[in-house]
């Protein structure tokens, strides 16, 4: 008989429960983990509400720190015992969305009537990180080795919040000298505004209201962070940029008025790089993409995974480059992730995110 | 005293005539060019009616074919006599936007509470070419001679249609073995598809109603020509792509239904390249944009000018890559631009381009 | 006990002949293709001739056409009986290379004191295709079905010819108007024209001396083929791009002399796209590479593979973009291999390409 | 009569003397600087000991400091008594290499049998800087307003030294998490050490041998400093890269043991940006080129101009992403260039730059 593990499981609309699974049975070409480190997402907050739909018993999460417990028999490059995070997003490799330079899209299936996303498994198609064993599908594709000397909360953010913030200034292709607008200080937002740091950015404008939030993105990069709740954003920024609006605009929420304002303050011929989900219909107001004549860009990144990433993301935390433990706020055992859900989704007590360890 | 000439110009919403003019005094860095054919373009339809506002009295037109008639006096590297032409977009060479890669926004200038379009100044800000003489501001950039051998009617798509419309598949980063949807088959959306071809797109799509401009695709490069009017385009194009949806999509008309067809046809990971003028918001749906999350991009390109881009676009004529004059299909003296105006307003009897010779 | 194929087997420097051999085990990700059509790479012949050294007894041979015959237990979304190609690099879709956008240069593994090329396994590490089967490793990134219609030899140049001469052109980045000269018009040179043409080239300059090639070479698309055993190349070359060069030179045989006609027709701001396989040190020279001043890119590129850049080539096949077929000018069974060698390797009777079929 | 200015002059070689000059004429689109601050480049030297020719009577320098004195009459955009610089290059706006994205090289002429380099006029084809006064040639597309706050000292590097020694990391198109191997800590190496640094690359190897440029090379970034006489660079970078090599190398000195360093610690499919000057033929080893098949980019660039690069470089300065300042060493009156010269030429005292005060 299977021996079992705790996980969290959803349920039902507004719950999210701890409960017990089996332990994953693995394939050849996957690896089990057992979970050391793991934390709680604002998409998992959408899956609790219901506004993402999940299968009923699905383990939620897809943020993993861990140590291989197991390897596929067809697996090879590891060994049982490494320390190793995964990325969020866990292509395949040998997708057609692989093979031309889109992993994150890997996969032809349609989900909810979407037709893409097929690269996003865990905590959506298959069983998530918030257990104490994770089953990780193509493995040499997606395991990646720690580095000796950092820390669990230290690469905690790697898998999603750092590969999804950074590709919002990399998707926008910010380049040295130019003036950057991230709207919303979330901790997606503040890896964008730090990815517009490292990429050379000169004149970084953060938006947001919450006062820790704002403090935070000075240190990581912000050279202006202007609240919205006592001045207009959009006439701000064109202030800070005499008028000439900025080369790039990150959208790093999800609604229309931050799309809108990102799309306001673009320069023509400027990039807005949107890292939102959104829950809605999105208007393009005809001003403010100059009806069609803009030369303007807007793109969207989903969060790129693979191992080769993460490693590149966890030297960023290595050199020192960024320090992504100033992400973490609140601690919690497993057992209590019932706990971490209600603060989290309430974004009580100044949380950004939350290390969950089994 | 001014010597006088013939010009097309806008007195007000819905009167566009044909009246008498200076002919331009010229200063040091400007051209002066004798028109020898021009043409009028959809664009300047939406000034006719009003629905895009200019000056009253401007002279209308963006698509001049001529012969140097006099240079400015620092004006190098051209003589009077030789056959040029200009594109419609005609950049300074020495703005900000020029010198960052996106020459046609030149010019920090707010038109109509638009912050951008600076490049596009002939029958917008200053006077055009459906006259008999037409200033070229910055000639230097400006003026590209006709290689010997082409005639007006062969070179007359290149200032506008020809560089409106590769650009849409050359904005959409267009590759070897692609498939292209594009949504109208005017002039610009013609050209499009003589892009994506010239760019090794090898399932092209046009997507049209009118039944001569659809025979006309064929011969710019469609493999596919859908009819909007008897089937659904976007459940045939994902017939037609195995399901997968297209890697480019074009949009060639400016409307919400192109735009959104446009969206729903492409794939995760595709661009959307828009060359459409828009004439109210735009509505993104949620469920085409996958929530944001389908790595998409959405980019508008307004016409690229400037000589280099108009002798390249030359050399596509005069190396037979495409056939510019089957875009021609009626003629008229300038003294009757009024009928062409009408023919062309009303888009009657098949016509595609009118060529205008004074 | 094991059944047995006939193969191409390099037993040593100036010998291949055909023995027998055990029939493949695959393992889980492999699958066993039996050989329709295969055929003779110039790279072969270096084998051959000892100039590129691999292990003796194994299978040489790059460029497969066949029948899944077998498929490993983990490989999913293909079934035995279908027509298949795999190109000639056959990445694994796991490695760090992979991952990073340069599948060619898959595995860490070094070779011949090289620390790259781990991509090309096929009849260089592992055993090839003229045989009567193949193993294809990682068969979910490498296997690519044929689309009903085509024949073998319509799509026998896709493996290895095509994707590496299209890349010439690709990885110089041809723009549309560019001018592009192709230095040596064998195969791969023909395919790099041919993918300069369908890159939007409209100055596309073949360079060869032999007769029955620079015939094919306009076939393929050159506007123009300069025999440089009459003229001297790079003069004429200027004066057919009236003293501008070009934009983009590809080399395509691995000699100084065409490597050095390349860099010396080049324009300042322009790439040289090498795709020869060297056999010496090359010389930069001083005044032709300006210092280093020049703003130039040199560029080599490694046959592209995997099954999506399979499939597009196909469809440039299939789309009727290129006749792919005017490339193979002499067929053998493979009984008659060493007869075959022998015509190819001392490139008599206007020999282009062999069709090869057990 | 004209009135007369101080300038340093090229006699012969191995002679630049300060003498008079008349302080230049300008013409319509010219403007005249008085130059405040300048300094002398390593290109300079060359000039001086005759290893790049240039007209005897030519003043030399090409890194201007200054103030507008005179506007030509038909430059519009800024004023007499402006604080400006512009760049060692000085692109015109208006030729065809402008006009497709490669100013540097900008015009036709050939130079000592050099086909491009057109843009570096200052003190190369036309009067230089080291002088009271400049002339400014296209000075619309040349001057840059200084931003208010900031020294002569802080923006001196800009117009050659940080344009070019970012260009190198700019060029290898450096990413978030690269590795990076820079050749030479001279001045242009160090601020390619920033410009790695800038655009994000996490291990970060700067080498040479000059201990005090070393400890420079840590203050820009550098994470590793590599003594070349002391250890051998190619084998100490493979061991900091774990095996496999560095994804950018950076050649910054113009010699061929610099150059084949830099493809030795290349990992297949990596970029070498060349920035050196060579004055002698380059050979390409063929096992470090992987006999062509390494998909290798090797880029070389001149320094990039304009008045927008230029704004760019001082909101690097203004925005304290690097301390321009570290790298001026030594400071002299224009009345004492001479003894300037033999410092910097004799790399004296541990000089990086010198600042030349008129």
């Amino acid at each position: 008989m299977a021996k079992k593990m705790k996980a969290a499981i959803f349920v039902e609309p507004n719950r999210i429960v701890l409960d017990e699974k089996p332990i994953p049975e693995i394939g050849p070409l996957d690896a089990l983990i057992r979970i050391t480190t793991t934390t709680i997402c604002g998409t998992d907050i959408h899956i609790l509400k219901g506004e993402y739909p999940v299968a009923r018993g699905l383990t939620i999460g897809h943020e993993p720190v861990g140590i291989i417990e197991k390897l596929g028999a067809s697996v090879q490059g590891f060994k049982e015992g490494q320390r190793v995070i995964a990325g969020a997003i866990t292509p395949s490799g040998h997708s057609a969305a692989c093979l031309c330079g889109c992993s994150s899209q890997d996969g032809p299936g349609t989900k909810h009537g979407f037709k893409g996303m097929g690269g996003w498994r865990f905590g959506n198609t298959i069983d998530g990180a918030q257990a104490e064993y994770l089953l990780v599908p193509d493995a040499m594709v997606n395991l990646a080795p720690v580095p000796e000397g950092l820390t669990d909360e230290q690469v905690l953010m790697c898998p999603d919040i750092m590969s999804t913030g950074f590709s919002g200034a990399e998707s926008g292709n910010v380049r040295i000298g130019d003036s950057v607008a991230v709207f919303a200080q979330g901790p997606i937002g503040l890896c964008a505004t730090a990815g517009a740091r490292l990429l050379g950015a000169t004149t970084i404008i953060a938006v947001d209201k919450v006062a820790p939030r704002m403090t935070i993105s000075r240190k990581m990069g912000a050279d202006h962070v202007v609240d919205f709740s006592t001045v207009d954003p959009v006439e701000e920024i064109m202030r800070l940029t005499d008028g000439r609006g900025v080369d790039v605009a990150i959208e790093a929420l999800g609604r229309q008025q931050t799309f809108e304002w990102a799309l306001r303050v673009l320069r023509p011929g400027g990039a807005l790089s949107s890292l939102g989900v959104y829950s809605a219909d999105l208007k393009i107001p005809l001003d403010a993409f100059l009806a069609g004549l803009g030369d303007h860009t807007i793109r969207t990144t989903l969060c790129p995974g693979g191992k080769e990433r993460m490693r590149r993301l966890m030297d960023v935390v290595a050199s020192n480059r960024i320090d992504a433990r100033a992400l973490v706020t609140h601690r919690f055992k497993l057992d209590d992730i019932e706990k971490a859900y209600d603060l989290f989704a309430n974004q009580r007590d100044g949380v950004l995110k939350v290390a969950i360890t089994p």
